[in-house]
């Protein structure tokens, strides 16, 4: 598996709103997978999470974490990151929810009084497939 | 999070040809995520995969996984499965994986050289999410 950084032609579809799934470790160490938005900033995936979501609890307790994106068109084609968590801070103001709602629904976030919190997933490692192959 | 079985309804959403996620662990721990094929029999999950695959020698290792299966009309309607790969067994007729191919594409597996191998995760939980809320 390709370490850091993405390719650029990966960012742009990273860029995308595109469907993901985040695993998360449970605390005896089993996957724990859901879907999720996500945006991608400067080679970092900013994550957003009510904040009685286990996958938050789970983060806390160990940061290590994946992210597969789907294509929205086509789900063969795809691209998966594998890192940490590096930070974990509320969203009082739910300036990163409201920027994930616009980025996926073109609308800010409609619960206004939900407790969020935002996780910076920082890669590692990559991979991906694109039509018949594998990205490199 | 919910134990197994999985309500009737929710079958019959793992029956359709929707999109998924599976994540492994590796070596070290940490999680690895990558779309896949399955179908859904009897209460567990049909996976399949070349023989080269990193994820079949992460499965062969530590057995805990865990699937993400997204709507294919609408990835807001989800449910995920969290349990073990009770069984890993080489498809040398290539059955199960064109049996997956015919199932999401209509036609058998184009690759007759192929090396696949079966596997089966049984859930043990789940969690899902429909429309506004989550799925009990």
């Amino acid at each position: 598996m390709p370490a850091v950084p993405v390719p650029p032609e990966l960012g742009d579809f990273l860029s995308r709103p595109n469907p993901a799934v985040v695993a998360t470790l449970r605390p005896d160490g089993s996957p724990h997978t859901v879907p999720t938005w996500y945006d991608w900033e400067d080679g970092r995936v900013l994550l957003n999470m009510d904040e009685s979501r286990l996958r938050l609890r789970f983060m806390r307790r160990d940061p290590r974490a994946a992210l597969t994106v789907l294509d929205e068109g086509s789900w063969y084609s795809h691209v998966s990151l594998l890192g940490r968590v590096v930070s974990i801070e509320d969203d009082p103001d739910l300036a990163d929810i409201d920027r994930l709602a616009v980025r996926y629904t073109g609308s800010p976030f409609r619960r206004r009084d939900s407790r969020r919190v935002s996780a910076w997933l920082e890669p590692e490692r990559w991979h991906g497939w694109s039509g018949a192959g594998p990205l490199r």
